[in-house]
C-alpha cells in the first residue's frame, strides 16, 4: 500500500486513523503546524516534538527560492536538513505562487512568475513541482494545482477545476516515474527515533537511529512519498462533486480539498467540504488545507475531515493573539499588563505552567524575540491539544460532547 | 554576613569561589548572561536553567522605563515577574543613561534624562536607582555610578571618580534604610528550585519550593540584596588604585571595576583591573563590568575576576556572529550554505548536537526567528561552558592549560 491509513475507531462521520509514514506514524485528525522555509518560526524542532507534532508541513515555493531544492537534496533532503525526523507534507507550492509573486502568468504549460524574493523569472510547471517536491523529499506531497481565485463566475471556477484535473494527472505521471529519486529511499529504511540528537559528533549521516530490519512490520512501510490530489471547484457545490469524483479517477493515496479560507463564508467552507466529503473514499485521507480557527477544526474533524494546516496558530501568535479555552485574548491590551495568571489557566503547556500574563504582555510590547517563542509555542499547544482531545472524543465514541472556545475575551 | 561567598579553591590568582544568593549559589568565576528587559534575548528561561546559568542581569534603566519598577514590585519583584528561581544581578542604570537616552544632563544631584523610548522627562539618582533596585529585588544591586567618558584627560576622569565616591556613600546610604522593603523578603525564606514549573494552577505565590527552615544553614543566607560598590578612575592606573581604595572604606559586601571595554585597548583594560585587583579585598566578590571576548573571560578570570557580563554572546548571536572552539563563526557566509558539520564539533549544546551550518545560515539568510534563538543558545552555552572549564581547571589547579580559541573563521 502507497500510503497505509488505518481507521481504529468512529464516532458519527469523525474517524481516529493512522497514517503510517516512513517517518513515523500521523495518528488523525492531525493539525499540521506550518513550516513555510523548514522552520515552524520562532520554534525549534524539540519543542514541536515536546508538544508532539507528528507532521509538519513545508512550502515549495519558499523553498525553492531559497535555499533552493537541489541544495536540500544534497543535504539529505528536508528532514535531514531541518533536523525533522517525523513526517513531513510539502504542498505544491501552487497557492503561494498566485498570493505571493508578482507578474504572474498562467498558461496550460503552468505558471511563470517573479519571485518575491529577488525579482528572478521562474516557472513552475506540475513536473516541475514535483521534481522539486521530490528532491525536498517529504513524506507526503502535493499536487499541482490552480486555487481558483474568490469570488470566480460558475464558468472561471469550471475552467479553473478542469485545469487542476489536466495538471492533476500530469503531476502523478511525473511522480509516479520520479518518485524514487527521494533522497530517503536510497536507504529503504524507516527513521526512527523522536528526536534527533545525534549520539556522536559525526556530521549527520542517511544512517537510520535503528534499524528496521527486524520490524516484521517494516514492508508496510511506504518507500517513496505519497502524493494527493486536490479537489477544487470554486464555491459551486455541483463542481466541488465533480472535481472529487474525477480526482478520485486518476487514483491517489489521499485527498485534499483546497482553495477554501479564500473569504467565503463559515458556511459555504463547510458546505463545499461536505459536497467533496460526500464522494472521496472513506478509506484514505482528507486533508482540508488552510484551515482554521480552533472551532472549525473540530467542526471539520467531527465531519470527517482527517489533516488540516493553517498558520492562523503560529502568525497570530507573532501578532499577540492567544488562543485559549475561554477564547482569544490579544495579550498587548493593558488590561493584562498586572494579570498574574497565566494565558491559559486550563493549559498545562511549559508556556502556561511558567509564565503570566502581565509577563507575556510585557515581552509583547516591548518587541522582544521570546514574545514570538512563548506566544507560538501556547497557540500551539492549544491546537495541538485540541485535535487530542478531538482524537481521544472519537476514539470514546463522544465528539459531539467536543466544544472549542470561540468567545473573543479582548 | 550580607552576602556569603567562600573561596574553594585557587589556582595562581584565579579563585574558584561560591556565593550564596536567596534564589540559590553562584559559582565563580561566572559569565552573566544579560537579560536586558526581563528576558534574555530570544532565550526561554528553561533553556538558561538548561545551560547552567546560575545568575542573570536585569537593565534597570530599560524595566524602569518599561514595564516599571512599581508594576515589577507589584508582581511580586522581578524573579517572580520573569519566573527566574536563580539569582539576578540588577545594574544601576547609569551605563544606559549616558549611552541610550537623550538630552542628559550630569548635576551633583544625578543625571537627568529623556527616555529613549518616549521622551518623556526623568531623573535617576543613587537614591532614586536603589529605590528602583530595591522595587525590582534583585540579589545583588549596584551603586549608581558615572561612567567616565572615554577618551577623558586626568583631570576629568578624577572628578568623575571623585563624584561616583559621593554617590556611592548616597547609594549605600539610601540602601541601608531601605534594603528590606524588596519584595522577596518578607517570606524571609530560599526560594528553592531549579524550574519554575508551578506544581498547580494556581497564580504564582510567594511560597518558596521548599521550606528551608529546616536547613541548618538558612540562618546565612541572606535576607535582602546585596549592594556592590563600582571603581571608575577612566584609564589612569592611579586613580583605579585610589577609587579602589577609597570605595572599599565605604564597605561593601563585593565590588565591580565598571567604565571599561569603552574603546580603550586590550592591554589597557588589564592594566586597569590589575590596578584595581591589587587593592581590592580578595575575599569578596570582584565583578568586572561590560566584558568580554571569549579570551578575555578566561584571562580575567585568571587575573581573580570573579563575575563578568557582556551583551556580546546574545548581541553577535542575533548578527550572526558564533564563538566556537576554533574561533569566531559568520554563519550567513556563503561558505557555510552546504557545509553539514555542526556549529562547533567540539561543542555538546542542543544546537552542535542537532542542526548544521547549512541550516542555521539558511535561518540566518531567510531571516527567520529560529536563528535569534538557536544562534543565542549555541554562543550562551559556549560561553557557559568555557566558564565551567576555568572553574574545573582552577579546581584542578590548571589554570594556565587552559586556552580559549581566537582565530576567527570567517
Amino acid at each position: 500500500m502507497t500510503l497505509p491509513f488505518t481507521i481504529e475507531a468512529q464516532s458519527g462521520t469523525g474517524r481516529l486513523g493512522r497514517i503510517s509514514t516512513a517517518h513515523g506514524d500521523v495518528e488523525t485528525p492531525a493539525f499540521m503546524p506550518v513550516g513555510t522555509a523548514g522552520t515552524v518560526k520562532a520554534v525549534s524542532q524539540d519543542i514541536l516534538e515536546e508538544l508532539g507534532a507528528q507532521i509538519i508541513l513545508g512550502n515549495t515555493y519558499h523553498l525553492y527560492l531559497r535555499p533552493g531544492h537541489e541544495l536540500v537534496r544534497k543535504m539529505g533532503g528536508l528532514h535531514k536538513f531541518m533536523s525533522w525526523n517525523r513526517a513531513l507534507l510539502t504542498d505544491s507550492g501552487g497557492f503561494q505562487v498566485f498570493s505571493l509573486s508578482e507578474l504572474r502568468k498562467v498558461t496550460e504549460e503552468g505558471v511563470s512568475f517573479r519571485s518575491h524574493l529577488d525579482g528572478t523569472s521562474h516557472l513552475f510547471t506540475p513536473e516541475r513541482s514535483m521534481e522539486i517536491q521530490i528532491a525536498l523529499g517529504a513524506d507526503i506531497v502535493m499536487a499541482f494545482d490552480e486555487c481558483t481565485e474568490h469570488p470566480a463566475e460558475r464558468e472561471r471556477a469550471r475552467q479553473s477545476m478542469e485545469m487542476t484535473l489536466r495538471w492533476a494527472k500530469r503531476s502523478k505521471e511525473y511522480f509516479e516515474a520520479h518518485k524514487h529519486e527521494c533522497p530517503w529511499t536510497e536507504s529503504g529504511l524507516r527513521v526512527i527515533g523522536t528526536s534527533g540528537h545525534r549520539e556522536s559528533q559525526n556530521p549527520p549521516s542517511a544512517q537510520p537511529r535503528a534499524a528496521a530490519v527486524h520490524d516484521p512490520g517494516f514492508s508496510e512501510l511506504p518507500a517513496t512519498p505519497a502524493l494527493f490530489g486536490i479537489v477544487q471547484g470554486g464555491m459551486y457545490g455541483d463542481l466541488r462533486r465533480e472535481s472529487a469524483e474525477r480526482t478520485v479517477e486518476l487514483d491517489f493515496p489521499g485527498y485534499a480539498i483546497g482553495g477554501l479560507s479564500v473569504g467565503e463564508s463559515r458556511e459555504k467552507t463547510m458546505e463545499m467540504i461536505a459536497r467533496a466529503l460526500d464522494v472521496l473514499p472513506r478509506d484514505k485521507p482528507r486533508y482540508v488545507m488552510g484551515v482554521g480557527y480552533p472551532e472549525e477544526i473540530v467542526q471539520y474533524a467531527a465531519m470527517g475531515v482527517d489533516m488540516m494546516d493553517c498558520v492562523l496558530p503560529t502568525r497570530a501568535a507573532r501578532h499577540g493573539l492567544l488562543f485559549t479555552s475561554a477564547g482569544r485574548m490579544n495579550i498587548k491590551n493593558a488590561r493584562y499588563a498586572q494579570d498574574q495568571q497565566p494565558p491559559d489557566p486550563k493549559c498545562g503547556c511549559r508556556v502556561c505552567s511558567r509564565y503570566t500574563r502581565a509577563y507575556l504582555r510585557h515581552l509583547f510590547v516591548s518587541a522582544e524575540p521570546l514574545a514570538a517563542v512563548l506566544n507560538t509555542v501556547h497557540n500551539l499547544a492549544f491546537y495541538l491539544d485540541t485535535m487530542r482531545a478531538v482524537r481521544h472524543a472519537i476514539k470514546l465514541g463522544d465528539l459531539s460532547g467536543m466544544r472549542s472556545g470561540s468567545v473573543s475575551l479582548a
